[in-house]
């Protein structure tokens, strides 16, 4: 598995992501990176590395070829569609086509054997529905994918990886006054099964400590701040507990995330989005890494969006993108 | 002014507070600390440093003596009533009326200016309600007590102060599914201005640099996540901004914490409890102090509770104290 390169996605072509794989395929000796190829136009890559005068060599060559070119250039497989516009910092509907195609084949190649993980650029959402995109983002897309070729459903759940910290938002993208409504019993099992499962699977835990923060301040303060703890989460934590899963909680989310009370677990399961990523943020800005579990392949990507204003300007940040790389390395 | 010392209330007798005012006054000379006596029952004071085996001074004495005495002894003012039962661990109702008249008398010392701040250790509200106390907390008691030697009516708001980052929770101890509700406007306004205003008053800034935080992910990314920072949140930010205030946001809360961002700010104003408290608790667990701002006089304290499980013990740790009392040094 280890010979099998990781195929990285190229993301909105007017975005970050194309400069961020040259410059991070530009650290592969210091960072000790393994071999990973980039899936879009190799024209299109070519442009983006003259214009930012990255002296990086680039070939155009084939999943199966890809490991090999690694150790020279930074292998460029065609995916399909070509880069229509890909002017930086302006994103363009007509590109939606091969940013979607790059995404699908990240996928197929990882189906078939020829790439040993799934790590994406980002995307920008709002350029995608104007081309007719169906879903609430990446991460629902590679369900669909996944369901495509390995059959079965998946459940996807967002985790946030740094050295520091690791964390869960079991609830993500929706307002706050929806969360105590969506942050049912089911939704937390759920959520740490599954994550129990691939911390054990993909990230050799052995007996994976999962901790659950509480909704209100203080955790409800014994109800007196908020149910859901007494409600939701400690009889969902007792069912965990029941299937075998190291779970405890719900702890007041405040006094979860200093170091001492950090060596006490291996990932924070945080009813909010805000719980579990102003602690990861603020401890590890640019560092965090975003890894999907619950699907039938690995699959991480920065913890960053296109960053349009920024885009071609050679200024952006590799750092998550390397780190990314590493670990959808490390966990295959 | 430098020459008054600090008046340090007693807290819950059976709690860690007098022991950790006995394990400051012992670091007076290496932390530098301004002079502060301790107002509580002098023979209780003592049974708990001989009950710690602490090789330090006490000294019966008044306000006006205080601050000579605190150069050879910790100065215990008798605050009026006697500590009845005061065993570290076992907090009795009967203790009540100790714990309060000391807070009262230090409120009555900086009115009379015999104390030039007040920096309170911790109670146990359940205790005091069981001897009577109405008050929702501490806080409301001394915006009472204010009230009653100053005249006038106070909103208090708690700040939570590190050297690292400063941070208001706009609300605080109330269930997550009511802070959209009681998220108003007014609520908004009226936190920005006394932040902004005791900030230059207090701190000695001179512009002070107010960033709010928004309620929902990403700050509602444009209302598709929800509205209160397009209903509730801007107007108030624009409303301080026309009365000069310097504020900005609303701000994504995750990245609102890292070292970067904080340089761009003074103060974070957030909605809730959790998103203030998880960066300033991740960041400087321990060495946190709570000041309350609004009141007519200076009132900090450690950013802890009573801990009974382990007071008498002498593990507790004095830090939070000390930079509460450097703090109110500093303030006044």
């Amino acid at each position: 598995m280890s010979f099998v390169p990781i195929a990285v996605t190229q993301g909105d072509p007017a975005g970050i992501g194309p400069e961020l794989a040259l410059m991070a395929y530009a650290t592969r000796c210091s960072h000790d990176l393994p071999p990973f190829f980039l899936l879009s136009d190799p024209a299109f890559v070519a442009r983006i590395a003259a214009n930012l005068a990255l002296e990086i060599q680039i070939e155009s060559t084939t999943t199966a070829r890809a490991r090999d070119v690694f150790f020279r250039a930074l292998p460029v497989v065609y995916a399909g569609r070509p880069v229509a516009s890909g002017v930086s910092g302006n994103p363009d509907a007509a590109d939606a086509p091969s940013t979607l195609t790059s995404i699908e084949q990240a996928v197929e190649c990882v189906a078939k054997g020829e790439a040993r993980a799934v790590v994406t650029s980002p995307i920008a959402k709002s350029i995608l529905y104007k081309a007719g995109f169906k879903h609430p983002g990446h991460t629902e897309f590679l369900g669909e994918l996944a369901h495509r070729h390995y059959g079965g459903d998946y459940r996807a759940v967002m985790m946030l990886w740094s050295q520091e910290l690791a964390v869960v938002p079991m609830t993500i993208h929706i307002p706050l006054s929806d969360v105590s409504k969506r942050l049912t019993r089911e939704l937390i099992v759920e959520s740490g099964e599954i994550v129990a499962r691939d911390l054990k699977a993909r990230f050799r835990v052995e007996n994976p400590r999962l901790a659950f923060a509480g909704l209100n301040p203080h955790a409800g303060e014994d109800g007196a701040l908020g149910r859901e703890e007494i409600d939701i989460i400690a009889p969902a934590i007792a069912e965990l507990r029941a299937r075998g899963v190291e779970a405890s909680g719900p702890f007041p989310a405040d006094t979860m995330f200093h170091k001492a009370a950090r060596a006490k677990y291996d990932v924070a399961l945080c009813p909010t989005h805000d719980q579990a990523l102003i602690p990861i943020k603020t401890l590890a800005f640019e560092r965090g890494v975003n890894v999907t579990l619950g699907l039938p392949f690995v699959r991480t990507s920065p913890d960053h969006g296109t960053a349009f204003d920024i885009a071609g300007k050679g200024v952006a940040d590799p750092t998550s993108l390397i780190e990314a790389i590493k670990l959808a390395g490390r966990m295959t």
